[in-house]
């Protein structure tokens, strides 16, 4: 199972398309993974169209790979589908709220990681961008997507043109609790985060932000509280707009 | 990548334990799924103990899978241990509100997901339990949860002891879009939902459950509308008193 220990995200990609049998195969693949009751409540927007590439582009905050990749995948919940069913067989329907976007999320992202596994044992890169919930609405004006459908995660999938090094994880000790939650004494937050706080880069990123922690860099440049705050109250609202 | 095409949920275990050291590994695999700044905001509690299984048990309305399988993973969201981590160097956490939920909740699903497909080749069998979002409370109290970590679901492993037949899925064409979203007309709709209709088991819960339609049978018994709206109000005021 090297394919999983070994795997890099990739972000660069070559001029090379996708097989759309390829692709199929794998997005069917991808619906064996589980879903609650067996109602896959999630659909996938497939973009390979640069006009869409270049839609979606701002709501990522213009990263490259959305324009450079062949393919663009949104994975969106979708109580929609069903609902319509239940409509037309004269049942009533109740997905239309929070507990239903959250177990369609969970349906959403299986079926998401699950095609990431198979492209990359196909010989693909892919990489997620966790910018889809920051900038909803930009997502479902530019792939039409009507109430009960919200954009939860986006994949951009390639043939990778770059084997960038792998990134650092914490160490398994510091994630995994056995039997009961073990909270965390400063020590063990000291010994968790003490070898990504060696890493050159990252000792490069505190001192070229002019910052005294790499704790910092993430709370005052990356992911700051104000725009949390602020994506928090959009991403509720849009929700809400959107029917759930 | 037969091991994707042909899996099923496993609901019967083995009376066999699964080594520490295959576990361990397993999960490492599955820290390797991609992560949100490679922040990795989530915890996996695993509960070995018969003990600590009766407790769970109710939570997930007494499905024997709990107390039958060696072993049961609860998946969390947790923002806690990189707050914690903030406070301890000095930086403004602000990781407590609804976007850090949901993007915790993609990294978390990313990794339980790649456990599963790691656990699945590996020879073992798995089993989501959706109902930990229906009752988190029960499960917060079980497993210790602290503010800012938050259970999100749950996976039952063990040596398989059936071979189920692999249930239907949708048509491709029924859950993937090209470019943008294509509404469903009616026809689609019964088209998309017609092979699932068909299929005998389906026809026997129609019959047995005394309903007109398959449709009614979820919308009915088992996910009815009054039912998901307390679940709803139940979930998000858990969320809240865990801090989000």
């Amino acid at each position: 199972m090297d394919f999983l220990k070994d795997r890099r995200t990739i972000r660069k990609y070559q001029q090379r398309d996708i097989p759309a049998d390829l692709l199929n195969d794998l997005l069917q693949m991808s619906f064996r993974a589980s879903t609650v009751g067996n109602m896959q409540v999630y659909s996938v927007i497939v973009t390979r169209n640069d006009e869409k590439k270049a839609q979606l582009s701002p709501a990522h905050y213009n990263q490259p790979m959305v324009k450079d990749a062949p393919v663009v995948l949104t994975f969106c919940v979708d109580l929609r589908r069903f609902t319509k069913w239940c409509e037309q067989r004269n049942a009533l329907p109740g997905y239309d709220n929070f507990e239903w976007f959250v177990t369609g999320a969970v349906d959403t992202l299986l079926a998401a990681q699950t095609f990431c596994v198979a492209a990359e044992r196909a010989g693909l890169g892919i990489c997620y961008l966790g910018t889809t919930t920051y900038n909803p609405q930009m997502i479902i004006d530019a792939l039409k997507l009507p109430e009960l459908v919200f954009p939860l995660t986006t994949v951009t999938v390639g043939w990778p043109a770059e084997l960038p090094e792998q990134v650092d994880r914490l160490p398994l000790e510091g994630v995994v609790h056995e039997e009961f939650y073990h909270d965390y004494t400063e020590e063990d937050i000291n010994h968790i985060y003490s070898y990504k706080e060696s890493l050159p880069e990252n000792l490069k990123f505190v001192l070229e932000n002019n910052k005294e922690t790499l704790a910092q860099v993430f709370t005052d440049i990356r992911y700051r509280k104000e725009d949390n705050e602020q994506m928090s109250k959009h991403l509720w609202e849009t929700l809400k707009k959107q029917g759930f």
